[in-house]
């Protein structure tokens, strides 16, 4: 019988993960039940949330289990279906894990049309990501024409959709990001209006000439020093959703400081700011919308992306480790197996 | 000529106000020009925002010149008027400040009719701060049948305001006050479900205790203790309308220590809360809402509401820092001199 492959939870994380936490396993090719699809896994999505995922601290979902596979949004050709609703060939995006095959009941899982796209935007700028950067920046940072935009993390696969879609509604697009070549990027190649690197020193000096007047809307996906930098700038009703803090992901524990909160607090009441915190499936009812405005805008050449490809199951670890600490460029991915939609 | 009295800014507080930062003056009673009404002040309000009108650090208003009479609320009867929308023995509410009389042009004030209620309310639960309360709670906590609410300060004039409308739109409502004899008023004669002291070093258990379902609205205006034993209860998509900060107003210049807002961000965006910070104007468009179902809850006897009267306009200033420290009970007035308007 031939063996599939899987990466497990070997242990949690102390701070930041290592590969040690992680395990490579082998097991039995799955068979697909009654009702049931036998996948094949091509894409496996890589994003910050799943750090969280690997800590026992309550959060928004299940900590995955050790020993357990990790979770993890994929895009997958259905191998043999008992499932009236896909065929053997279809491509489906869902979320089967860190492994090389898996089976699904179909639940939760989605066709894609290849002819539409690369298969692998199904888990990018057109899937999770994409509706994370379309749902927070106009449902709660609402950007009216003119206001300044800031989002971090920029050349990212969140990041670099929420400056664009600010371009599209005419608002300025202020990125930050790792190094000049990542800025260079989102300024050029993703049309943001201007990118500050996070590592500069005088970061809030330069933020604060790149948006003279103020800033509307602080997408918050990392937390830290960005924040710090950003939230003085911050207008008055200005809106900061927030779905990530990827600077805080490692260090949960620190004590508590209420002086800070006061301070922050303060501001939120003198300007009356908007924070709030969301995930993508909090606004699950805008799927629809959002895949009719990105598909057109990704079509229409107004929405780029750049994917970062690490190969094969086994270099999963690394790559997330690399991604928490900024080393990606554009949305991470690992090409768990071929990718033969284009042969379709 | 008879004189006036008016209390002016002497100099800006560092940390608490005393009596030495206000200064009692006497002025020559004013005439009304062209146009102008001529006020004799009734009621003055006390109110938290004060505190922030007394320091130079940028606010979303302007502050009070040293040298200037200090702001505020009042209720006056017009005197003698050279404008024909009001006549001598009309009552207005206006921000005339803290002075005995004072001269208008009439714009920005409300005529006020006795018969409707006592004309103190107009500075209370049928103004400022009742609209405080009333758009603060519904367009940004918008609390649902069953929901737990929680505001401290609870006897006073927004808090109580606060909590009887969360208990008219079917919410549970908690309180937090200073002492016993406040904790009772605000549960046996508003009518909150429970209320518990500030001062209980046990508060944070208490409060665990007293809110079984956590917390989906908290109506901030202390920060400082309350907010930190609030904070961990918070449930899933609560909402925190932000409208004052008493416990800081005298020590904002804390240190930032930035590891606290991490601390605090995770959980906006782990249980995607909604932090709003507003003041009472940005809501100018519900006034007329405001008034008519703030005056159907007080004819009904659905709201109630309790005044502090400290009698003089020479009392001000330490009736205005007993009310920072908690001293009073319900909304804090002065009586600046004698109210005619049940003779009417």
């Amino acid at each position: 019988m031939s063996k599939c492959e899987r990466i497990v939870l070997a242990s949690r994380p102390a701070g930041e993960p290592t590969p040690a936490n992680f395990r490579l396993e082998e097991f039995d090719m799955p068979v697909a039940g009654e009702g049931e699809l036998l996948l094949r896994t091509i894409w496996l999505s890589l994003d910050p949330y799943m750090r969280g995922r690997m800590s026992e601290a309550a959060s928004y979902a299940q900590p995955v289990a050790v020993g357990a596979a990790m979770e993890g949004g994929t895009v997958s050709e259905v191998v043999a279906s008992n499932n009236p609703k896909f065929a053997k060939g279809d491509f489906v995006m869902g979320r089967t894990g860190w492994q090389t095959y898996s089976v699904s009941n179909g639940v939760g899982m989605r066709k894609l049309d290849p002819a539409m796209g690369p298969i692998s935007t199904a888990v990018g700028v057109l899937g999770m990501p994409g509706m994370t950067a379309y749902t927070g920046l106009l449902d709660i940072g609402q950007p009216k024409e003119g206001e300044t935009v800031v989002v971090a993390a920029a050349s990212g696969a969140v990041g670099s959709a929420v400056g664009q879609i600010a371009k599209i509604k005419g608002a300025r697009a202020v990125g930050i990001a790792g190094g000049p070549e990542k800025c260079a990027y989102v300024k050029d190649t993703l049309g943001f209006d201007d990118c500050l690197d996070h590592r500069d020193p005088d970061l809030a000096a330069k933020l604060k000439a790149a948006c003279p007047n103020g800033i509307d809307v602080y997408f918050e996906n990392v937390g830290g020093a960005v924040f710090e930098a950003v939230f003085p700038l911050l207008n008055t009703f200005a809106r900061v959703p927030v779905c990530g803090l990827i600077a805080h992901y490692n260090d949960f524990d620190a004590p508590p400081a209420p002086k800070w909160a006061g301070m922050m607090m303060r501001q939120v009441l003198v300007k009356r700011l908007t924070i709030r915190g969301f995930i993508v499936s909090d606004f699950a009812a805008r799927h629809d919308d959002f895949l009719r405005d990105m598909s057109a805008w990704f079509r229409d050449g107004k929405l780029r992306h750049h994917e970062s490809v690490s190969e094969g199951l086994a270099s999963a670890p690394e790559a997330f480790i690399g991604m928490l600490k900024g080393k990606n460029f554009g949305k991470q991915l690992v090409q768990v197996g071929p990718d033969n939609s284009y042969d379709v």
